[in-house]
């Protein structure tokens, strides 16, 4: 057993106690179990078995009747216990678990992990026995992991409290990587593929229904232990944001990676999750995009979770994205060369001084190529050795940042060159083979079945290691007083309304450094014609009333209207509006500037179930539906991170070229959505903000047309 | 050995003597193989060996001085031989390749297989090495595989020419699958994986150099086997497309999924192919859009190309995309739900009376889920049989077309009666499962280590199974004689100039069906008045010029000019251009309706090296540089997938809702695109079309301007 890691607390002083309470029930110095069996082939067999082998502290098992279970005496109840534990591990009947459950708090135990199913899963009778022990547990300040879960296991403290591995079955070394999984079933799975693949997971924690300990609770305290280098996470709910967001930062922070695989994206998907851990499902894109920002990574399937936590076992960071490609076959090489230039890496030539001294190594005739891919043809066979040299030179290279290579992982000669290679360099290095990984693996080397998986291994390990900035904690940012005093008064529509007058919404984003239309409302023809005058050159009129929130559809506005004419329109606009909407009541005529565009962007803001406020920026016109591609980003974030964002779009063809948006227009524009974001934050009441079109050209931004709804 | 099934020929009778030639190469009744050697661990040796071990008939060592290779007596030389062998596998050093592929055509040897290295890709030197042997071998009617290739496999017929596997390892049973790879080196490695993966393989054929025969002649012979029923390639170079394309066609007709992985994409990666394989590589966007167009799988991996072998082989089918999914962890349903929705599947819930059924069966109380995705939970362990009768049961309703789950394989009940279900049923199967899949692939089961990988391969049934139409030979096409004769006198711009002016290349689009704003070519602000007045409304003026392709720039049009101003605009404009390009001619000012436009779309035709004329539909106006999404057709093609193209841009939403385009003038924008595609196969001498804007409204679809561009 290693000597004993405690986590350090974090900086966050309300986020220590929690930390030390779920530190007592993960990484317990005393544990019971209630509902131990002395038949292996139970589930209470089975979990108790897995405790006594590999932990070495006291161990209780709890019966009512039995004396003995597995060699081991036994206690009639928590109550009898002779200390009060750190951990209870909870296997009886759901019906009797409420009952255990305040035993423990009564006793002072730390927590409890309640492996039973047959709570809010299970119908309204479930969910309120699921109530009852919750309360309970916080009653008496006890911690709770599931329940309808599969346990936990932490390799470091020899805690194996759980059914997913076979008590049988030997139990690896404790390795640097954590695997949290809200589901137990398929949880274990990636366990096992985890442990079958030579992933070193010291850590696996399985969540359930998640009454009290969810998810982010058990990452935010790993990224805290020392020995925890990677964590990798499946889930299907979220139930607490801001501290994912937090742990993320804090993870960012001490450069862990985390890995997660988010189910129940599809309509089916969510519907069934729902059903089966009684618990809601937000927005796939929202998940993404924040979990993206702060620099998490999110993949698509499970393997890309375990090839990603492959990489990053053994910490190893780029100062630049070039990777030395190593292949016998030609075919190989361009394979690996497409993979990697789609994973974002570069796959520079090398100099011709180092191209000479691969040769001199290489077979004679030498029918391959020293340019990167290296193509050593399977000729490299026949002079003993070349194939090693090759690879060490190459892997020596400066130009290089990383080493890709594909080879059959027969054992031999090669393959041990190979795990001695990876051993001497502080490299990356991702290898292919079609199979007989197993000498590799145990060597550490990372070793994948298809050259694309390892080419987006090593990309990852770029992006970890090349990041721009890191995030800000959103806890960092403070609503300005100030401003929030001055805008306070704009945000009142009359009552029964909830669209604010496109007059009124835009003095809100201007007082967010929003740049928006030089603008007047008017309340006569005399006024539009005065404040037309002011502006100077053609303007357009736009009626203002609570009852037509679509302006277009209503006919209730004149563009291009020449300053000669401002008097005239103004009066037919709003005759014009009296017969078709006799009911509307006219707020006045709002005579604003005509500005040119370039280029139309829409920039808004929803709030979603679990991430809240939530920036979007994307095309805007009338493709916008049509097109449907946006960047979200979620408050507070600042310029750079916008600009980034917006960056991001079309490929990054928004920005590239003539016909792209120059850095004063991309600042501009980055503006607006910080803008926007702030006023979310400041202002809760705000449901939902709508500025379209942004109307970009000769390096600014302007609103030109602003809805935003309030609660 | 089974019976030889020689291949039918095909309808196409030019092809039929090319068949029958690459037939007796690859399906020989009698074997030589110049170099081959006693020493096993030389290539010539290895795949002597492999002959050996694996041919029936008679199979003659060559050697210059040994008179028994491997204990079977040799011959000095081909010219020696007691027949014409129809297959002669050359290992000789490269310079007496030339030599014996002389011998081989005067003796009148069918084919050869030259595996020997150093030819084009090896220098100057090497390439007329190369052309002397392809030389030699047409002269005398010998077919050539290679050189720099590893060899063949063809299990049906037991010829293992090649040294892909070892000679040591078993050989397996001859199965459904053909594998056809340019890279002799990762060719075999996908071999090697295909047999680990429990994937059937027949036939493995390598084409190195392709001096002669290339991937393309092999697919399409072995399109015609029998035997196979699923064809795999992974090629650099496609040397062949007509060919490619009626073997793309050929295996629609006969329901013979082919699936491709097409390496050299990125620059770097093509820059590789061409130096190791001294051959040209065309843009992979159009191979793909092109393969895709003629049914063909485009993978992006190799893992991906298995996947679909795997789920083939057994040629099950399907009426509807509804797949049942059973697990015994709700968080793996999930994940397979998400996964089989991104592959374009259904999971529909089962009926009421199906779910009562299934309840029946599964423990009690039940928590998982009888809906689809049924979750059994762990708990169905605890009733003996209960998984196996819920599999039959789920799998047997005729709510569902598929079946997915995912498992733990242990050797077991539960494994047994996956393959009890599977062979009992012809529905299609995918299994997922961590590891341990050897029982279930011996059963024939399509396992998977993913769910990802078994629902994007149950997906590929659904769309080999349910494709809308069988896509149509271009050799069946033939030009409209008169419609040449008509539109051939149209194409003739002033010597030197290769733009057409927009109004001739209108009158051209005009005469293939497209639709045309309504035109006056003016010479004079009289002429222009007058065709004004009988177009009615506002019109545009541009100034056709040969030395102002580019007339926005050049502020040669003007836009929206009432009928009253017709006059003075022409003459302003005129005189403005004269000022802007005195050097320019004026041709004379087209007088154009102006036409309004909910959407802007662009549809152009260009010629890509491999595939010839391409045409391309995508959003136009000033975006489109921005979005750059097109789909791509090559000609000919009809109005339906004209029309399926345009619905498959943008995910769909093109065609959706109340701002997308209507059925009306989907149609009318598929009749741009044919004739686009017609005028491209009319006329060779036109490089390049562009019709930009294409207006759509009201149900039409008009090009208000159009570019063509001459050879």
């Amino acid at each position: 057993m290693p000597e004993r890691t405690r986590p350090v607390p974090s900086s966050l002083d309300d986020q220590s106690t929690m930390i030390a309470g779920i530190d007592r029930l993960l990484s317990p110095a005393s544990i019971a179990m209630v509902g131990a069996s002395s038949n292996e082939e139970s589930i209470g067999g089975w979990v108790f078995a897995n405790l006594a082998r590999a932990f070495s502290g006291p161990l209780y098992p709890v019966h009512p009747r039995d004396s003995e279970i597995q060699g081991r005496p036994a206690f009639p109840s928590v109550t009898s216990l002779p200390e009060p534990v750190d951990l209870a591990v909870v296997v009886v009947p759901a019906r009797s678990v409420p009952g255990v459950i305040e035993e423990c708090g009564a006793k002072g135990v730390g927590g409890a992990v309640v492996i039973t199913a047959g709570f809010a899963e299970f119908g309204a009778g479930g969910a309120a026995l699921q109530d009852q022990i919750t309360r309970t547990a916080r009653a008496s300040g006890l911690r709770l992991i599931g329940p309808n879960c599969i346990g936990f296991m932490n390799l470091f403290d020899g805690v194996m409290a759980n059914f997913a591995l076979p008590a049988t079955e030997p139990l690896p070394p404790a390795g640097p990587v954590a695997l949290v999984s809200q589901s137990g079933g398929f949880g274990s799975y990636i366990c096992t593929k985890a442990f079958l693949a030579g992933l070193g997971l010291g850590w696996f924690v399985t969540t359930g229904n998640e009454a009290d300990v969810n998810v982010t609770t058990v990452l935010r305290y790993l990224v805290e232990r020392e020995e925890t280098k990677v964590l990798m996470l499946f889930s299907e709910t979220l139930r607490d944001p801001e501290l994912f967001i937090d742990t993320a930062c804090r993870a960012a922070e001490l450069d862990k990676p985390i890995v997660v695989l988010k189910a129940g994206r599809s309509e089916v998907a969510a519907k069934a999750a729902i059903s089966h851990t009684a618990s809601l499902v937000g927005s796939a894109e929202v998940f993404d995009a924040v979990a993206r920002q702060y620099g998490i990574f999110v993949v698509e399937t499970m393997e890309e979770m375990l090839d990603l936590g492959m990489i990053f076992q053994d910490g190893r960071r780029v100062k630049d994205r070039r990777v030395a490609i190593m292949t016998t076959s030609g075919g190989a090489g361009v394979l690996l060369a497409d993979a990697c230039t789609k994973a974002g890496l570069t796959i520079p030539e090398l100099p011709a001084s180092e191209q000479e001294a691969l040769l001199e190594l290489m077979p004679e005739p030498f029918y391959g190529s020293t340019t990167n891919p290296v193509d050593t043809t399977a000729q490299v066979a026949n002079v003993p050795g070349a194939y090693e040299k090759v690879m060490f030179a190459l892997g020596a290279s400066s130009s290089v940042d990383m080493f890709a290579g594909v080879t059959w992982a027969i054992p031999g000669e090669v393959n041990d060159a190979f795990v001695s290679y990876y051993q001497g360099t502080d490299k990356p290095v991702a290898l292919t083979s079609t199979a007989w990984l197993e000498d590799l693996q145990r060597g550490g080397v990372p070793t994948y079945t298809d050259p694309q998986r390892a080419a987006n291994a090593l990309g990852a390990v770029a992006r970890q290691s090349l990041r721009p900035f890191r995030p800000a904690r959103p806890s960092d940012w403070t609503p300005d007083a100030a401003r929030v005093a001055r805008v306070r008064p704009l945000l009142a529509p009359p009552a029964g309304e909830r669209a604010m007058l496109e007059s009124a919404a835009k003095k809100v984003l201007a007082a967010y450094g929003i740049g928006i239309t030089r603008e007047e409302l008017a309340g006569s023809a005399e006024e539009a014609v005065q404040a037309a005058a002011g502006i100077g050159g053609p303007v357009a009129l736009k009626v203002m009333s609570y009852q037509l929130p679509h302006k277009t559809e209503a006919g209730a506005l004149r563009l291009n209207v020449e300053p000669s004419s401002v008097g005239h329109e103004y009066q037919a606009l709003v005759a014009d509006v009296g017969r078709r909407a006799p009911s509307a009541r006219i707020e006045g005529v709002l005579v604003q500037e005509m500005v040119p565009a370039r280029m139309e962007l829409s920039c808004g803001m929803r709030r979603d179930p679990t991430f809240g406020p939530v920036v979007t920026i994307g095309l805007g016109g009338v493709l916008i539906e049509i097109l449907r591609e946006t960047a979200l980003l979620r408050p507070p974030f600042d310029l750079e991170q916008a600009r980034s964002a917006l960056c991001s779009l079309s490929g990054g063809r928004l920005v590239e070229g003539s016909r792209g948006l120059s850095e004063t227009e991309q600042a501009a524009v980055a503006e607006v959505m910080v803008g926007v974001g702030l006023l979310a934050l400041e202002f809760e009441q705000i449901a939902e903000v709508d500025v379209n079109p942004v109307r970009v050209a000769g390096g600014s931004a302007l609103a030109a047309d602003a809805l935003i709804v309030l609660n």
